[in-house]
């Protein structure tokens, strides 16, 4: 196996601008059950398994959400985001990073814990090739922060996932990283903050991928 | 005057949970303007005066507005938020906490940088009596980071600055306290990370408004 670095990108909040989208989602989505949950403490999950975000959210409600209910909250939360994601598009400089990425033949995927549902339309505006493995949580048992996800987008690249490099705006992709025993580094713009991604365990913290692609070589990536 | 220390609370993410409605509300205003401006950059600006957080998103952007246009936005804003606004309620515990103020008859006050307008619907949610001092971004010269609003908060109290407290869930709020010589708390509740608000200088930072009501003892408010 080659040495060279690959990166394994996370989707929303990493390369594309839909993390308020899908919080304002997920609120409607939970309002619809009868419960009311403040948006910062579901923004502080997004990211996650969508059946551990919503667990969890039920757990911090004190309600343990029947799986009908959970299959509820995450259907209808599909159809709020759709309403609210007219606007989402690639952050600044993602698609100039992977397209960077390809010509410079550093191997990259993208892993995200939304379904191909919720993917399919962000995935399209980043004008990803053929070539580009995308996995979702439809592929995999565990989405984040267990380490399923990252392991199978490096195992489709054929990289060793000690030599990947995973970039997240959120703390459970930091967790995913260190469980799958790769190096994590963040972005703000999920709107998390540095020192949270820095204490989750990133080694860089960059504000957007146009600000990582300016700094490639500080993740040891030549060529 | 009275040493009893008054509290003085900004409104969004502070008492009502509105942040993340202002973040699209202020994306799709500055959209209208032919700029994608990434949501987290809106989120870290929210909090700060209108004009200001258009003047500085417009930096951002490398483009300056011109007056016109920084009027447009903010009245765009304005109708976008109302849009978005349906379920923007009370954080939790912040009615209980403001009624407890009032029953052990601890003065309080709300100072937003936020306009009469935006600010109208959300004050209503909380059921304030008429006797509480609400100063609003049309009252002062300069909102927030400035320590205009504080100041007249507290003057409409008749309480002094120096033993009063600002409750803020924005960096802008604990700077403003600063500026005003009051002590700074934070809360989470309008999605920034405790460290940025310790680091800003907030004495202490709660979860929302209902965890700060079980610790106004730690406050050295009594009675």
């Amino acid at each position: 196996m080659d040495r060279q670095p690959a990166l394994l990108f996370d989707l929303d909040g990493t390369l594309v601008d839909s993390v308020y989208q899908h919080v304002l989602a997920w609120r409607r989505a939970i309002a619809d059950q009868g419960f009311d949950l403040s948006a910062w403490r579901i923004h502080r999950r997004v990211g996650m398994s969508g059946g551990l975000l919503v667990n969890a959210l039920g757990r911090e409600l004190g309600h343990e959400f029947t799986d009908a209910q959970v299959q509820a909250v995450q259907a209808a939360h599909t159809r709020y985001f759709r309403e609210l994601s007219g606007g989402v598009g690639p952050l600044p400089g993602a698609v100039q990073l992977l397209r960077e990425l390809g010509h410079r033949g550093i191997p990259f995927a993208i892993a995200t814990s939304g379904t191909r549902a919720t993917a399919g339309p962000s995935l399209e505006k980043l004008g990803l090739g053929p070539e580009v493995p995308v996995v979702t949580r439809d592929e995999v048992p565990f989405a984040k922060p267990d380490p399923d996800l990252f392991l199978a987008a490096a195992s489709h690249l054929r990289v060793e996932i000690a030599y990947s490099i995973v970039v997240g705006d959120s703390v459970w992709d930091i967790l995913a990283a260190r469980r799958a025993g790769a190096l994590g580094v963040g972005v703000l713009s999920g709107g998390y903050s540095r020192q949270e991604l820095e204490v989750a365990g990133a080694f860089r913290v960059y504000q957007d991928p146009g600000l990582l692609r300016d700094h490639l070589d500080e993740l040891g990536i030549r060529g």
